[in-house]
């Protein structure tokens, strides 16, 4: 088959490689039928996650169609289409039990595309497929569905859960790349009264609008201002930061009022500074989190109902065979608008 | 009246002031019966806290004798013996129906020896009494009773319930001060199986050790080693950071586990460094606060029934008038084993 | 000033009596603007509340302007519009201070037109003002701030907060009148993806959908079986029962899926069969409540952003003087389809 | 192999059985090291519970050693010794996946001497052994390992944490039996003030009393005055249902002080009156609940560290070829003081 292969930093390749066997008597094949690219994947080729080596293939969203079966796989068959999640989860050890299966301490967490070979490629094997794998009911399609494989959960579950946004409340989503625009569309589910997104880019800050969001700004405007003109000088209930550097983490946590919380999303490479002479007296909880992915179901029937509408979140529709060009549209977001980029058979 | 006054950094006087007044209908004048040294004291003589100006009597925590109460005043009667909270909450505000009272805007949080004059006197006034005092059963002594007015509910709010201490967890409180010690005999109240205590003074470990500790330690010990040796290499459930520097909170942070809670108890007057390119995927809960004391009534009942045993707190008894060498005798912990100095009329 | 007074079971007159007065120092006294009849006035009148006597005026809904206040309030002044909560709190006890003023130990609950004179008047006393009473901002109508006094924190605190609505969950809500259909107002604040409501009355359920119920049935039709095709068998998520009868409560008992929820919002009068047989070994959690009203100034603020639309609710306008007429048209909702008919000055 | 086998209401055998074989990849066959009988087994005899049929091994709990492990067991081995819970659970289904074991969608759930063999036998097939069985550490004794198979879980999960003990909580547990004073263990490790244990056994209620409970008393005593004098009138916060009968079912909702929680552990064959005319407007919480088994990790290192002492527990110790006799001496606890009679190898 083909696959997107890593080759070292800055390079990769659609190439020929063997087609995927069964390992594990756990394991699933499936033909990918739809696949997309993750930020993390662009961190992956600048060569700052060491875990991937050179031949590996790249890639943890995808939707497929299972070809094959391991002999301990219970509640799958061949032709089942399903969505596989970005997490793999043992469902044996003590954080899967709990449902943190990005925590898994039995050979899963972040594994496709990372520790083993991923899903940007015509097949692939998923591990753990009766716990890592959801079957898609008929009337949802293969993008809406590829969705829930990591931005729609990692933005609902790190974000607006761990951030426990309630009816009423302001919240600040700062960064409204894919998955600010996914934290934004998951946290109107709670009905805050007020979203204010903050992000450089223009566009973004326009599609945030058209998402819902209440309020939007680029950082060079006074937030602080805006935020406590619109809380009575209180701060706001719940910040995310869906970014991943210091600068924004610290915007976060001088933009939250005292009881409130920062959920952080972003992927950070960098230590930011936490003002505690600040923040020790002023009861703030701050979250961190990998996905689960434990909302999957609860993610495709709200898309099933049309109660979650994510048709913006998708710019650009391609062919799995377009997948280098892929990555070049999805690297130069600024110039090219991409969100996420939809890779199908 | 006596008291003792803060006069500009470093120095105070145990001197004749007048003798406080009601000024608004809320407020009760209490007589001071016991009243006790707090870490935050020392910070505001050094001139740390611009919010205390000179001429403003020092100190927040405090059992008395009602002498007189405003006419708003409905739940309090001259004769009566009290526990004044540290924590002052008007009972109206936004923050105060929610019982967090240590974030009130209606004129409270922690104001006494602060923002008005407090209570290492002879005589203080007492704002919104209805709220901010508490009776005492006639089976509690003094010196029990004033515990509960800032350290025990600080080290169980802040510490332990911020903390989620839980049966079986293993728990590790950096610093065994006075409010680390208290963290320690408030979190056993849940039945920990490991409660993990770090501190560079020998004598207070010793302390921790009496009073339940299952494992003491110096942090020129491998402390991570230590907590990995007894969590099977997955960190602690719960830390506590109860002293206040950037070096014990960082180190707070690499001890907990995936999953697990860092509650801050410290009082910090320095930034940290929030190594996010560690923790954004480890799913940890950080958590700030300043007391509410919702949890005296509580705590009194704990002190009542013997459940909370809170001797080894108190290591010395003077006068009142004695006040400003109790402070030398605080101020010098290292030398003088001073925990809570406890001084009485 | 006129009131309506209860004269003994089935009696009341709109008749002269004494204005109000400030009685203790925490009251206020407000001119009523606009009231309304709650199901429980109801049952005042057929004298199945001994605690109400004859010479009670009735009433605990109110939307007023303050003209006189007692020396210990402090957040109101006179001419402030406000919105007068059905239940009083004294703020002090130890249910009050965790906002539930419902079980207020001293002197508050439900009073109002129950232990006290109530708001079916030109004038009423409101006990301790500054607790029991929200200030108006100007956007927000008398009588959509009139909802916020009692049915639209009963049905979201008592029925979808205590039920623990959630995205994506299926919800039964047993009873379309008025606080039936304040709880599927209410409930969609938390996008469930499908909400059926039962009811015997079909006008009230045309309503309910035009409301947003997804499904609307009456009784007669196999309720469990349009659940079970709902959910896959396995039964409702949360259950809400808003009559008040035991045969509704049961069916309630019936319809929840293991490991849910059944929120009791009606007022009964007679015992329920519980049938502890089947639901023993189905984790299931059943609450009862009487409104706190903690949560008028968030839905206040829904209200104003628009994301509360109450309009339908209020299906009669009259004239305070009207009230007798009023009763009646309220009494024969059957007939009249009332929902809520608001009394204004 | 010899087990004792259901042959009927009031009909059981220690008879020779053809030895259990593995049928699902997922199975284990263990030795029984241990095993003991439960109140529901008396049931089951009684042939209340029609699931059984003839021919059944009767027992849920036990403890063993491995002997055969299914193709798709993966974190158990041939020799390893294990507690095998009460609960079968797939560990894949919707309720799996949130811990509900008990509620297994996917063939599990309470199986074992029910559905399919149980463990009262020399030998046993257990299904879903990956998710089903815990490991033992050396130092923890087969009698002590066969409480948590069900009994301490039990009381834990569906009493004590349903019921959310606190610290200073008044307590009332109903029923003094093996579970509800496993109840009182459990409820221990959250530090309530007063336990208050009522049975009609005067020798049960002496050993509530040794094993720390406050209060003791016989129903024929006013309970509720005394609950009321213990909480000034109010009520228990938390109260446990340990016995299973409509009448003690409601004297738990008489007792429960407002905003309190009634913890349901009883096994139910008749349904309870639910005096909702009391009930509806006091805040009250009804939980119901089978076991999950969950905390079966937390109760081991609990067991192991000496915070739960569990000898009191075990009455009686025989072979497992005397478990006619042990049901005897079990069902005639009145007369033998039988609490857990543990059958060995």
């Amino acid at each position: 088959m083909k696959a997107l292969v890593y080759q070292g930093a800055n390079t990769k390749q659609w190439t020929q490689v063997p087609d995927p066997v069964i390992r594990d008597n756990s394991d699933a094949i499936i033909q990918v039928d739809a696949t997309t690219i993750c930020g993390s994947d662009l961190h992956i080729l600048k060569g700052d996650v060491p875990a991937v080596t050179p031949g590996r293939i790249l890639g943890h969203e995808a939707v497929g169609t299972v070809t094959e079966i391991g002999t301990a796989v219970s509640s799958l068959k061949v032709g089942d289409r399903i969505v596989a999640s970005c997490i793999s989860g043992c469902g044996r050890c003590a954080y899967c039990r709990q449902g943190r299966y990005g925590q898994c301490l039995g050979g899963g967490g972040w594994i496709l595309g990372h520790r083993i070979d991923g899903v940007q490629a015509e097949y692939a094997r998923i591990p753990f497929a009766d716990m890592s794998t959801y079957p898609l009911p008929a009337g949802i399609s293969d993008e809406d569905a590829l969705l829930v494989a990591d931005i729609l959960p990692t933005a609902y579950e790190v974000g607006v859960r761990n951030g426990h946004v309630e009816p009423g409340d302001t919240v600040v989503i700062v960064g409204a790349g894919p998955v600010g625009l996914a934290a934004l569309l998951t946290a109107r589910l709670y009905s805050p009264s007020n979203i204010i997104v903050v992000d450089m880019a223009v566009n973004r800050l326009q599609i945030a609008k058209e998402l819902g969001a209440h309020t939007i700004t680029t950082p060079d405007v006074d937030v602080h201002e805006l935020v406590n003109a619109a809380t009575g000088g209180l701060g706001a209930d719940v910040v995310m930061e869906a970014v991943g550097s210091p600068v924004t983490f610290e915007l976060c946590t001088t933009l939250v009022r005292a009881g409130g919380r920062v959920a952080n999303i972003g992927v950070h490479g960098k230590p930011a500074v936490l003002h505690l002479e600040d923040l020790w007296i002023r009861d703030v909880t701050l979250t961190t989190g990998l996905v689960d992915t434990t909302t999957i179901p609860t993610l495709l029937r709200l898309l099933a109902t049309g109660q979650l509408d994510v048709h913006h979140m998708v710019t650009h529709r391609m062919g799995l065979a377009d997948v280098v060009e892929a990555y070049d549209i999805f690297a130069r977001a600024a110039d090219t608008g991409a969100l996420k980029v939809v890779l199908t058979r």
